[in-house]
């Protein structure tokens, strides 16, 4: 296309754009607007894909981390025939591939869900890793952005990753149109504040004046020939481009165009081009799952060994057998024993520093790209990536995370470093698994069978060491429990996971020696969780006593609850959890502090075994 | 003190940390020292402080931001009288004020929590905002953090944040020890690496040598005098400093030193060096909660209005009533409607941009001064502030939290804009209160009560308009519901909250029809939960279904069966919430699809009572 014909491209984005959300009744037009014309000579010229093969490894790879923006993505996909126009004109409807925001469920050309502002940049970078260190191929990431969502930490996360690993293979452009959502942005139209930010970072960067075509072709041909670095193209756009009543006005952020007839014509009416998008050039596919024979790492029953340390060698293994598996960390993998990995694998080891948003994205970019990734840190410190999870699991996307360090039962840290609140972080993520293994061989079946689930995986892992409870043969579905005590004569069952089920034994053979028979269950599988063992357990003993280490709010207990809200009777229960704050203390001492260790637990179970109230 | 005594200073705080790790047998001594003469000269030379008086208006502010350097933190605590040499040494035990990592439970002289990192910057930028836009003192806030930590986007968040608000009464003290936990940072002892970043960013920079005192001195001058900007000092320091055994080698993080008799010796051996630390100039206090009459606004029943818009009237009301109230908000107000308070009260009003970690923290950090923050943004983006909402709590901080746009009611938007998982992160923080109203008096009522509770508050609003269930002098006590239909033929309860109140209320309008009587709870009060009103109707009517516009772990669902676990019997249940991954549709469209509007509320219904099971 030559230079009349991607301005009149970049009218006709503008023009079906404004289609779009006039059908719809809403959506982000002017934000669309501004970009059109960057849109038109990305896709006219420099994009390589093969729209009929999404799954083509030599593609490039296209991120609108701008993801209310979705008009212009839309009327891009029309413009290169991937959809008509008719299903353009059913943008934002029930049943429509096209949402509001774009996600990679049902459109095979997205590559990940966006619409929480920041997070396309950060999961560019992780494609981008991809394509350098783990494929080898020469595809290129595109990621457009917007200048408001530059004040998100995790674009700079993005950006000091993506210059350390000199990620040359990836362009941002920036779409300046000065006007955020409420107002104008704290730079406004200062390309240089932008610029100098970026190389900071270590970046090449590029001002161009976003609305000349011939201009950006030539940015997007500086970007492609820079080595050595990404590069940032700073494109400075009008919001509402072309059109009079709306072009840089504030206040119409999100709205169709009032006079949606007028601004078509004002744009010299609807057009019909069709871009030629360049072929991507061959590239090797990325390798299968099952690579070699799985040798897990065993344990003897009565070894102690902390559930940590059982992650980080099962994780070295399932390596070992499989090419698809990728370790990231978060500065912490001596920690977390991710560092196992990195030892055995560190070609496909990706080390994140403290940044855990980052950390995520990186995991969900791999994972784009054909890989398994186990992302691990501090169970505490995965809420500081939440809202990436979230996001992840809107796209669809298979991760495996892994946190370390889990509740009180770390110790003398305190509060800070203790996940009590991961599990229920984890559970409410939409169809996400959720496991918590209270042994090495336990963990280190869990570790591999995670990898072939779908969606969003965590694993919670302890920091001290703990026994053996299971032989190295025993099998762990995902959905099931272990019954570790049962008799026909049992009052009274214990629920526990990690660290507490230890504890719970221990309560079993105290209450035991009072003539009170326990059942205890392993309930390794927090999400989904065994309903059918639960209700038979609740059926057969009368009442349940869930303990766990987390708080009350969204974890072990609420799971079990889970089993029981289907309309039929629920036995009697009491769940014990920590309820306080805590402070520095010996693991010991804080079990018993937060009332979960076995004393506590027999306690419990004596008083709902005689029928008295708890609470 | 002179040179010679700071430098001594600086070797009792490095045998101090030792000697505290050493007691305790855990803590993180190489990180104390590295810092140790930084500390020595800013709490000698320049920090002004009335420890006597640790909320005295005029006090600067020092937050230790790198939190595992406790062990330094309370060696100059000791050295300036504020703790006894036997307090030192009980650092990390049970009971002890002298936790893992610091916290202000019990220290009065410790701003923040810290211990996850890059929070204290964030942090400091809101005590620092307080000061020059509320309490317009001249105390300087002093932010301590490391270099492992810049790698946190937070960080540069805070970093945008404090340039464009020309803060030039903060300054950062980058202790550049060169080692992170796992090994060496991204930019070791590469000073101009951080400068040049901060300098971007707005920032005036000084470069110097950590463990020259005389030069640490001069650095702190010149933050003190540069006007208009804040100042980054970055110092190039040593890990371990001053023990040839550990000073600059990795693998000794977070461990006591192996050898500490020796290293004691090494360093001179212990002092009792007192620091005459300079005296705070007076300053006005912070304005008192109730400053003028409350006159919320009031609306008729029937009318048709969003509880958001109820929220930014309330909130500018209660801001007229009481100057210390503040608010914030990401870029979204005119969404959230916050953007009324910002209209009324411009001078307490703090816009954000598009950085939810830096919202939260910059709460926190006013919060520290004496005021009512309230910080508003979509619901589904608080997630991205969860780890500092948790730490938060940690710090016992008083912030009040509000999400707009929560659940598929939204409409067309899509999965990334809905808030689905907040109730469960905000219900499963130590000590919240959760809060979601359904119509708008009830709304004005429950911003004014929040703002008196303590700890973390939330307030979940929606989007869209709903009719006005309430009359304007109804009360909603925090912790109550609401009974909205009851009867002694009563066979079944709803109970719901938020968009799916009026969804129940239409639901038994239609058993009713039916001739099942129905029994309506309004439980506004997620956290904490009415047990006795549940109690009771659960009795009355024996089974209960409830509905929420949330995924189904850790909601409404989970709230109400919280009353239920203290050993008593139990009621059959259903629960009803959003168990699919919503796409674009209209809001009417979403309920159904999902599951939570009134015909599928009916169909539970009608399950419940013929006692079918309905899982």
């Amino acid at each position: 296309m030559n230079t009349g014909e991607l301005v009149e491209l970049g009218q006709q984005l503008r023009v079906d754009s404004i289609r779009a959300a006039a059908a719809a009744g809403s959506g982000h037009p002017t934000s669309s607007m501004s970009a059109a014309d960057l849109m038109a000579v990305l896709f006219a010229r420099h994009f390589r894909y093969d729209f009929e093969r999404p799954d083509h490894p030599g593609n490039d790879r296209f991120v609108l981390s701008k993801g209310h923006a979705s008009p212009l993505m839309y009327a891009t996909y029309k413009a290169t025939g991937a959809i008509d126009d008719e299903e353009l004109l059913t943008f934002r409807k029930s049943g429509s591939r096209l949402e509001g925001h774009p996600t990679p469920r049902q459109l095979p050309w997205v590559e990940t869900a966006t619409g929480s502002l920041g997070q396309g940049l950060p999961v560019g970078v992780g494609i981008a890793l991809a394509g350098k260190r783990l494929d080898h191929a020469d595809y290129r990431v595109w990621v457009l952005c917007g200048d408001s969502e530059l004040a998100e930490g995790s674009v700079w996360e993005a950006a000091e990753h993506a210059a350390y690993e000199h990620l040359d293979n990836l362009t941002l452009i920036v779409d300046v149109n000065r006007l955020g959502q409420r107002g104008p942005t704290r730079h406004g139209h200062d390309l240089d504040a932008y610029a100098r930010r970026f190389q900071a970072f270590g970046w090449h960067t590029v001002e161009v004046d976003g609305h000349d075509v011939d201009a950006v072709d030539r940015a997007y041909g500086e970007a492609d020939s820079t080595k050595g670095q990404p590069t940032a193209i700073l494109a400075r756009t009008l919001k509402g481009k072309g059109v009079e009543a709306v072009q840089d006005r504030e206040g119409l952020h999100g709205k169709p165009l009032p006079e949606a007839e007028e601004a078509i014509e004002e744009l010299g009416g609807p057009r019909d081009l069709r871009i030629p998008v360049r072929q991507p050039s061959p590239a090797p596919a990325p390798p299968a799952g099952h690579t070699g024979h799985l040798d897990l790492p065993r344990w003897d029953k009565g070894e102690e060994v902390a559930t940590r340390n059982a992650f980080g060698e099962a994780l070295t293994a399932l390596g070992t057998a499989r090419g698809d598996i990728v370790a990231l960390d978060g500065e912490v993998g001596d920690s977390t024993r991710a560092e196992f990995f990195a030892k055995e694998h560190p070609e496909r080891y990706i080390e994140c520093y403290i940044a855990e948003q980052q950390m995520v994205a990186a995991a969900v970019g791999v994972a784009a790209r054909g890989r398994t990734p186990y992302a691990s840190t501090f169970a505490a410190f995965l809420t500081r990536a939440h809202d990436f999870i979230r996001m992840a699991s809107v796209s669809g996307s298979g991760i495996n995370l892994v946190g370390s360090h889990a509740g009180v039962a770390i110790g003398q840290d305190g509060p800070s470093q203790m996940g009590l609140e991961d599990l229920a972080m984890m559970r409410a993520v939409h169809g996400s698994t959720v496991l918590y293994p209270c042994d090495a061989n336990q963990t280190a079946r869990l570790v591999a069978a995670m990898a072939d689930l779908d969606g969003i995986r965590y694993l919670r892992t302890s920091r001290g060491e703990s026994p053996v409870v299971y032989g190295p043969d025993e099998e762990f579905p995902v959905g099931g429990s272990k019954v570790l005590r049962s008799s026909d004569r049992d009052r009274l069952t214990l629920v526990a996971a990690g660290v507490t089920v230890p504890e719970a034994l221990a309560a079993a053979d105290a209450l035991e020696g009072e003539g009170i028979a326990v059942r205890v269950i392993d309930l390794y599988s927090v999400k989904p969780v065994d309903r059918e063992t639960l209700r038979t357990a609740a059926e057969e003993t009368g009442c349940l006593v869930t303990v766990e280490d987390h708080h009350p709010e969204g974890g072990l207990g609420d799971a079990v609850l889970d089993a029981f809200a289907d309309g039929r009777p629920v036995p009697r229960l009491v769940r014990l959890a920590v309820r306080n704050m805590p402070g520095s203390a010996s693991p010991d001492e804080q079990l018993h502090a937060a009332g979960i260790d076995a004393e506590s637990i027999a306690a419990a179970g004596r008083l709902l075994v005689g029928e008295a109230i708890v609470a």
